[in-house]
């Protein structure tokens, strides 16, 4: 099968609206009569909450309702868990008079003591976050997951080897640009909200506001515009149920825009954690037990998934005894959202390094370690079971493009010397509520509407894949991000789900279309819809001359009716996205500097419907990645954040970027459209571990804590004096 | 079977929004950067057109584009043919910038005999609007329809009597109060138009632009804002392609919006007509022959649809022998467009003042003649056959409802004379391409979405009918018109289609939800769907107990997928909608002042959806009816309109309307949503002709040209002596 469109490399549809400034975002939005809201935020991280003094912000010009407590949803009651929790919201007539008010409130507090970090937090003695009973002995626990497999016992019975260790990742914010923002209207006539924002996920943000404004779904219209980043970050409703709130009050259309500040304390940043992994093996390399402790940092009110992470700790590794407890610890910090892949790049930054330290302490190459113990089809995992053997693929496609096996030895040039490390990922593909409607226009061009939030590009590649489907040029389909009034329901656009998911959604939208064009079409010419086919963005019934689509379609929406393709699933064939990287770095041994020379990506994506595409994600991904192994991390002090911006919470510029090299790997997955896979998540999941791994094979030390700041490796090449 | 929902009285659901203000039209929409459009336009009524001076306006300040010709879609070329005509356009920074600029645009003319009217026009002497041949030994001819049935030789060879008479109606305002009006939006970077306007019919307006710009409909996204009154009036794109061209060239959002003058001048009135009917009759009353030659003046560019108007000129009669022949006929007026019936008043006009100029010449009540030769079941009708004896029970009901028996005899009171008289109206149901979604929402609520303009509150009937289907009340529905990107293709709302069609689509839509919803139910359950019923909001197993919809889709969106119900046509059976009004005048017959004292109408409406809609309806239809009857008229003098406003083309006021007495006739359409018919037309066609009748009956004078004004009776008491 030759395909004309899918399968091309094309830039973004909307790249050149967004690079010429002609995208319209949430903070763009000018309504008349519209008002500005700025919530007021606790600064204590832990504290009982005694009074607010709202009566001198109310009196003060401008302003229109001042909201605490039960008023306003999402403000605190009663407590505040972390600093910038919300306390107050104001609205006003400009953004200074709220801003003024704001500053004119004044919360009493009692102190409390803060609960810093997960390993104080589960202890018998610490603060409780929130009042209930302990949990396995674990204070503050906020849930649970188990994964169980063989028996750990028996498995650690028949190892050689023991290995334990404990590994550490930060809060991290996920670096988008554009701060939260939304507006909300209402519309007191007909009791209708309207609310604009920046989101991943409109329908959850209607779930929210409905629940909050005790409204019908159907009665509130969220209306997601272009998203300036997410990455995880914009999951979960934030802004939008007070913005309607107060809107709903100042019967005025409200404005709620975040600071750069508000961004870093009070958004849903990406959670920390603790990870300790026990590891049985056999003298042969071969993995036989794992058992891990999890403790994932969920902040004040939750938010990790810790079943996600109990899921993948295994990494790609065949290991026949298992058992994984994962918990979701409250801390006096703000939710924990996702970066990318929920708990994927911190359950792999610990399975990938500890598998590396055991392959070097059994004096096994990484590499044969790896292909040793990977799994291969047929194998259980967690959410089914191995349809293929990719990640061995995977891993050699990364190895061989890497040149692994001739540049092992690290070489030196003066105090620099080079390394190099591998990780490897896993990560599954689930497709998640997905709907689509496919529109044959009257002259024949074609129109895709879905209710999925168009982060990566997406839409283009659904342009590609109808433009695939009605043998057309993609200039003659258009793709709609309809809001939660018009467009089929969706879930948000996260785990890599949209091409998979609403893709395939749009591949059998435009094939019930097709099939309703065929019925028109043969009703009229007296054939039955089998002997038509419609290809070249023509329509031939057999044996016939092809005619164009436009010339059928506007006599079949008078006969037969509007062509209207529809596709609605939840759930496709099981698959996995296997990724693997090899890091090549360059370390200073004197001061622990370090860079990233070259950065070797292969990923199995199913088929590339976009290669440019495809491969952006990937750079993106590993981008998240390098950040989370070189720089990026919360810094708290009794739960004060102190680097709350992007000045002193510092991401990978593009001078730390490395040279790419970028191998795909395309066998087609039965479930996607073309065979396509979600590819925006795996990137990001061996970064780190692969440049720990080239770190430690360039000058011996394990840094088992990210970020592997230079600060951080100076200390730890001056602790191990053997290091090379 | 017990109705909740449907059936019942509801007040519009935009209502509220309506009259508080809060509806945003299409002239109150500000966009960032907007600039504002003014159209030059032809004085002269039909002249060559020699040159346009545009060098001094493209000097003036605040000027950014000034098309003339070939440069603008829509703008005259060579040639004038009507008084307002676009000869060029300017886009300005404000709007009285662009006004300063159209005024210093010079066009040079040179006058051309002006064709006035459809009798001189078809004339062999007469000037050539456009050019080309006659056509049947007439001039000017724009299109032309046959209707044949029977012989009429043989009909006329056994008649007892022939009539001939020539009626004639005029041209009229539709009387909207919100003009015109259009913004474009050209997105350089997408290559991407959006025009937000005010239309009955944005699919079309979207053919329109595509073609105009040479752009896929898929790159052409029309938003069909609320309507301030249509009428037939917006059935056609007017604005939008010269608004988006503008917008292309100066890469800013314009604002066309017309002036009250420009909206008499140059929109798409309904034209007037000249009709000329034959009529044989046997001495019983009996009609055998009805030969018809029918004049539609279509204006400068065409758009009477002469086919609609020979087609119901046989009005609800068994005719056995029919011929008919109807033209459109070129004027140098504006373009013709319809108003509530396409031609259904003019025609009724005529046969219904002749049928009743014939019971008065053979001595028969005018009700019994109507009885005599009112069609029943299998009648030949055109477009097919009677399927029901709906239109006698329709005028009976007039009748009986209006006391018909007892108040048939004038009573005079001094000068004053009251007169009653009876019309009946015959027109046909069309669903046209109709097409609707269903969602489900995860709370259960549902939402309904349409790409049809709501202008009759279609909108509110939906909702009742979509609340019905799932037992639900009507606040837990939504319904949304959505635009042509994200919206089903759907015809214009016009010809009382809306209800019929898309409504029987919302219907279908929703038992497909329905189904889908009971397939998951089923699935998760390990049942069969067809154990499972939905209803009063509640999804039931058999033998089981209900469970809310919202829990029931908040499982079933994870497991089977979102719930997208999906309807699809544009054929229903075939249906007649009857009416049928008896009005009662007082006139005076010194001064020829008449007043309209009662008015009642009957109604055949398969099924009211929501009587207190269908009443607002007919009282709406007649109202116009009044006006075409009382005062109504486009007053031209050699192709120069007059009266180009509201105070000298003067409507109905409240003052002018008459006691109402509506009977509803509900016997259940095949087709329609619940057995319901199109409601918004049939009222307005028996109106005049009832008048007529009436004033007839009064004072013995028949006028046979609309309005019927005071000046016009008082002529014709004066030149008929013998009048009562």
């Amino acid at each position: 099968m030759r395909y004309t469109a899918v399968g091309t490399r094309l830039p973004r549809l909307d790249g050149p609206a967004h690079v010429t400034g002609q995208t319209q975002f949430a903070a763009d939005l000018v309504l008349p009569g519209m008002v500005h809201a700025v919530l007021v935020r606790a600064q204590p991280p832990h504290a009982r909450l005694l009074s607010i003094d709202t009566e001198r912000a109310k009196r003060m010009p401008g302003v229109l309702a001042v909201l605490v407590g039960e008023e306003g949803p999402g403000l605190a009651r009663g407590k505040v868990r972390y600093q910038g929790e919300a306390v107050a919201a104001v609205a006003a007539e400009t953004r200074a008079q709220a801003r003024a008010a704001a500053r004119a409130i004044v919360p009493k507090y009692t102190p409390l003591p803060v609960v810093a970090d997960v390993r104080t937090a589960i202890l018998a003695q610490a603060p409780r976050v929130h009042e209930g009973p302990d949990r396995d002995g674990l204070r503050n626990v906020c849930d649970h997951a188990t994964v169980r497999r063989g028996d750990v016992k028996k498995g650690f019975a028949a190892a050689d080897y023991v290995f334990a260790h404990s590994f550490e990742t930060p809060w991290v914010h996920q670096g988008y640009l554009e701060p939260h923002a939304s507006v909300a209207e209402w519309n007191a006539a007909s009791g209708r909200m309207t609310v604009w924002t920046s989101t991943q996920a409109q329908f959850s943000v209607r779930s929210a506001v409905a629940r909050a404004l005790k409204l019908p779904a159907s009665r509130v219209r969220v209306i997601g515009m272009a998203v300036g980043g997410g990455f995880g970050g914009k999951g979960s409703p934030l802004l939008e149920p007070i913005a309607a709130e107060l809107a709903r009050r100042c019967r005025r259309p409200v404005k709620l825009v975040m600071t750069r500040e508000e961004e870093f304390l009070a958004n849903h940043p990406c959670g920390g954690s603790v990870l300790e992994l026990r590891t049985g093996v056999k003298k042969s390399g071969e993995l036989v037990a794992l058992e891990a402790r999890l403790l994932f940092d969920t902040g004040a009110y939750g938010g990790a998934q810790t079943g996600t992470g109990a899921g993948l700790v295994q990494g790609p590794y065949r290991i026949p005894n298992l058992l994984v407890e994962a918990y979701g610890i409250y801390t006096n910090k703000p939710s924990a959202g996702a970066r990318r892949a929920l708990t994927g790049p911190h359950v792999h930054f610990a399975i990938e390094s500890q598998i590396d330290i055991i392959a070097h302490a059994l004096g096994l190459d990484p590499l044969e370690m790896r292909l040793k113990n990977v799994m291969g089809k047929g194998d259980p995992v967690t959410g089914g079971t191995m349809p293929y053997s990719l990640p061995e693929q995977v891993i050699r496609a990364a190895a061989d493009h890497a040149g692994w096996s001739t540049r092992r030895r690290p070489r030196s040039r003066g105090n620099k010397v080079r390394g190099i490390g591998m990780a490897a990922g896993h990560w599954t593909c689930w497709a998640s509520p997905s709907a689509a409607y496919v529109h044959v226009n009257d002259d024949g061009s074609i129109s895709v509407v879905t209710g999925a939030i168009n982060l990566s590009g997406t839409d283009t590649s659904f342009a590609q894949i109808a433009a695939e489907c009605f043998g057309l040029p993609v200039a003659r389909v258009s793709v709609t991000q309809a809001d939660t009034d018009t467009g089929p329901y969706n879930a948000g656009t996260w785990h890599s789900r949209v091409l998979f998911g609403v893709g395939e959604a749009v591949r059998r939208a435009c094939e019930d279309a097709k099939r309703q064009l065929a019925e028109a079409f043969a009703e009229e010419a007296g054939l039955k819809p089998e002997q038509v086919t419609i290809a070249h963005g023509q329509v031939r019934a057999k044996g016939g001359r092809p005619i164009p689509l436009g010339e059928v379609m506007g006599r079949a929406v008078w006969h037969y009716g509007p062509i209207v393709g529809r596709a609605s699933l939840a759930e496709l064939p099981f698959a996995i996205s296997s990724s693997a990287q090899v890091a090549e770095v360059e370390v200073d041994r004197e001061t622990g500097q370090w860079e990233l020379k070259r950065l070797t990506c292969a990923q199995d994506v199913g088929f590339a419907i976009n290669p440019m595409s495809v491969e952006g994600q990937i750079e993106g991904g590993a981008s998240h990645g390098i950040g989370y192994a070189l720089c990026e991390e919360y810094v708290y002090e009794e739960g004060k954040l102190l680097n709350p911006d992007f000045m002193d919470f510092r991401m990978p510029t593009s001078l730390d970027h490395p040279e790419y090299e970028i191998a795909l790997i395309e066998e087609k997955s039965d479930g996607g459209p073309f065979g396509a896979k979600g590819v925006g998540e795996p990137p990001t999941i061996p970064t780190a571990p692969a440049i720990a791994n080239a770190i430690f094979d360039a000058v011996g030390v394990r840094v088992c804590r990210l970020p592997i700041t230079p600060e951080r490796l100076y200390q730890e090449l001056r602790r191990v004096p053997s290091a090379r």
